[in-house]
């Protein structure tokens, strides 16, 4: 559980909202709220969807307590408003893509229905998981497009933004990155936590050999030995070669050594050379020192011999692309389609409730996705949502509906995934997005288009408002 | 509290370190880490530092509980250890500038004293919440900065980084944020908080001006209207004017409009107008949308007449420079003085327990820092510390001590800060530092050299190495 509490995890308005639709007995409205993102992160062509186990657990226990309550009180809430809060309970519906999905800007990736009080108040704390996970989760993916066959492992504990670290730890391997050296997120949700050795221990012996060996000795199947605290090529990978040798004698085998400063692909090289020289193929080695998806692509474009990346800042900031841009818009308000107008006709938003269908090609690969009035049949064409003139015809394609309930009445109903599922649907569904989509630069676009009638009743309200 | 259970928040390493040292009986030598950074961040002159009293509370609650040493046992570490583990508290001692004190790089802001264990074992988590909070406080002084005697507000919780939003609402206060949207943080550290309205507020009306009429009702004198949901200046402007009129008979001022779209400048000085012909003088603008100091520079550069400006993800993710580089580096073990060498002459660690020194114009202004051995006395010059001839005569100049006791044998003997006192306590220090470090654009390098007794120490040990 991510947030034992999380009720006042959320935005001030969203509550004195609350507030004010139910001291005007409007807070019964039936409503529907879309989550969607308008843009790609990383100049990418993909996001890997995240946060909805996170997210669900939040919705589940989401009540207010009596320490809340009394905060919520002296900041000027009304008695009558907190004694509802008091037995509140989000009795909805939800209904969402699966953990690990591959998502496209402006879909729908998960939807919200209730009443206008419960689904609003819910914005806030679902915004932050899933903005925060998706984000990560993508970041990790394209990591591990780059590593191929390569160990990922995420090293970002000290750098990530503070208790973030936890989500990023999991978010990143629903993307596909290995394990972790988060300890708490290894225990919360089962990742497999690794981790190698810091200067300072090496620095505390008197020697680095006696560092290495020391280290050896208590871990003798599972040390990686950090080289570079003095010279890599003249002191550290020699004295590994030293240990590894001496244990190889009692029967174990050195894991791994790691390259953690100076040129990567150079010392790899050589490394991998000393390495083989002594006999030691099976030594692996590791690199770490500001890696992200670029970093790892022309190390082993070079041919460097990694055989495994420990990933830090780049991944568990998103460092290039901080936060990803993912809204929570209303879409109908007492059983009526609304949306949100806007100078710029990119931010005008769909409205009424809808369904979102993937199309696939003959060999089952992604050919686009189409979103349609929630009662609507098969499509013949999927339309542009602006460009008039762009349309795609899908007739002849096989479809899947993306979003499926997973909360009823307040209820969930499917059985939260693991981490590890999650990353294993994850990495099945990439395989079916075509590698022009995931290429890093300049990526082809994936349509998303729209059904006619969603068109229609779109330019029409823009129309009447 | 921020962690209840802090220990497992850590990089696996510190643990598997933590037994090595334990079980090859090395656990007692006595040790000293410095915690400093290499870089300031946003390309900007100085860092406000935060986070001590959340890492204070951490220290202070460090203890392994029973599921987290069963966790343990089931990832192989071993009996003795864990029994070690069960008893274990930090009994070291740490030395820290205040929180809210302005910092630079390359100068030990925070040290840890204690066996190699105790301090070895605190570096994930202490990085992870220095670096986190630092980053946002000082973004959150460049945005105050820039918007002087204007209120900036932060209402980054959707995009911040998962549960990091906590801390980000709480440092953006340290670094000069007058109040956040941030509900929990709001709770926990006693922060002022407010919001406004969403436009699915506005959208859930039958029209516009039932939706700030219905608001008004309920907050009359808190009443924030949000006024681009359909035409800012066509329909929002009119409609909040309408009902600033009507509350008005009754005794109450509309507080605010916001501007959340388009042209900022431009829709401000418009509304203004028409604010202003209406007797509405009193009614302030407030303007969001992707704000950060640059932004905000430039609206008031242009005379932009806003008085509020809610700040988001570009301050809670510290979107332009996401991360701090802060590190935790050994310079002593076993009473001798150590230092990691780098072949970037710059990378190389200052060696043994060290003091901070602050030396002051005649007007209380800050000239420069300079690192000190702990038992060196008054200098008279402060050297650069790797280009030889450079070199700044101190003799004449007062001098304040930066490092001061906080925890001592294990306890804190400091009352910790609130954000608002660390604030404040920021506000004071930042009027000392010079204009120029505090440019946005290049900002002059503020000095923090090294005594000649340290330099020479330092490069002794390179020259042994």
């Amino acid at each position: 559980m991510l947030l034992d509490k999380p009720t006042l995890y959320t935005d001030f308005y969203e509550l004195t909202m609350a507030q004010g639709y139910f001291l005007s007995g409007r807070h019964e409205q039936p409503a529907n709220f879309d989550y969607f993102f308008r843009k790609l992160p990383f100049k990418g062509g993909y996001v890997v969807f995240a946060g909805l186990s996170d997210l669900l657990e939040i919705v589940n226990d989401f009540q207010f307590h009596e320490d809340e309550l009394a905060y919520l009180e002296k900041q000027g809430f009304k008695k009558e408003f907190l004694s509802y809060l008091e037995d509140f309970r989000f009795q909805g519906n939800i209904w969402s893509v699966k953990e690990g999905e591959i998502v496209f800007a402006n879909e729908p990736v998960l939807r919200v229905e209730g009443n206008i009080l419960e689904t609003q108040i819910l914005e806030t704390v679902l915004l932050n998981t899933l903005n925060f996970e998706s984000l990560i989760a993508t970041k990790a993916s394209r990591i591990k497009l780059a590593a191929g066959d390569k160990s990922v492992l995420d090293f970002g504990l000290r750098r990530s933004q503070g208790l973030g670290g936890l989500q990023a730890s999991k978010a990143a391997v629903i993307g596909g990155v290995e394990g972790s050296s988060n300890v708490m997120a290894g225990k919360m949700y089962d990742i497999k936590v690794s981790g190698t050795m810091a200067h300072s221990w090496i620095q505390s012996f008197e020697d680095e050999l006696l560092a290495f060996r020391t280290y050896a000795e208590h871990y003798p199947d599972a040390s990686i030995l950090l080289v570079d605290t003095y010279d890599t090529l003249k002191s550290g990978v020699p004295n590994a070669i030293k240990v590894a040798k001496e244990i190889e004698e009692q029967g174990h085998q050195l894991l791994a050594i790691r390259l953690d400063s100076g040129d990567l692909a150079y010392l790899a090289r050589e490394s991998r050379k000393m390495l083989d020289e002594a006999g030691l193929d099976y030594v692996q080695i590791a690199a770490s020192n500001q890696l992200d998806e670029h970093v790892i692509k022309s190390l082993l474009d070079q041919g460097a011999p990694i055989d495994l990346f420990g990933v830090g800042t780049k991944l568990v900031t998103a460092y290039d692309h901080p936060a990803l841009d993912g809204v929570y818009k209303l879409s109908s308000i007492n059983n009526n389609p609304t949306l949100k107008i806007s100078e710029n006709v990119e931010k005008i938003t769909l409205p009424d409730i809808k369904k979102v269908v993937r199309y696939l090609n003959e060999d089952g690969s992604f050919n686009c996705d189409g979103v349609l009035l929630e009662d609507e049949e098969d499509q013949d064409m999927i339309y542009h949502p602006h460009v008039i003139h762009k349309s795609t015809p899908v007739s002849q394609l096989k479809s899947e509906p993306l979003l499926n309930k997973v909360v009823d009445s307040g209820k969930i109903i499917i059985s939260l995934p693991t981490p590890e599922e999650s990353s294993k649907y994850a990495q099945k569904r990439l395989l079916k997005l075509n590698q022009e989509h995931k290429r890093f630069d300049n990526p082809h676009v994936y349509k998303v288009g729209v059904s006619k009638k969603l068109r229609e009743l779109k330019d029409q309200l823009v129309q009447n408002s």
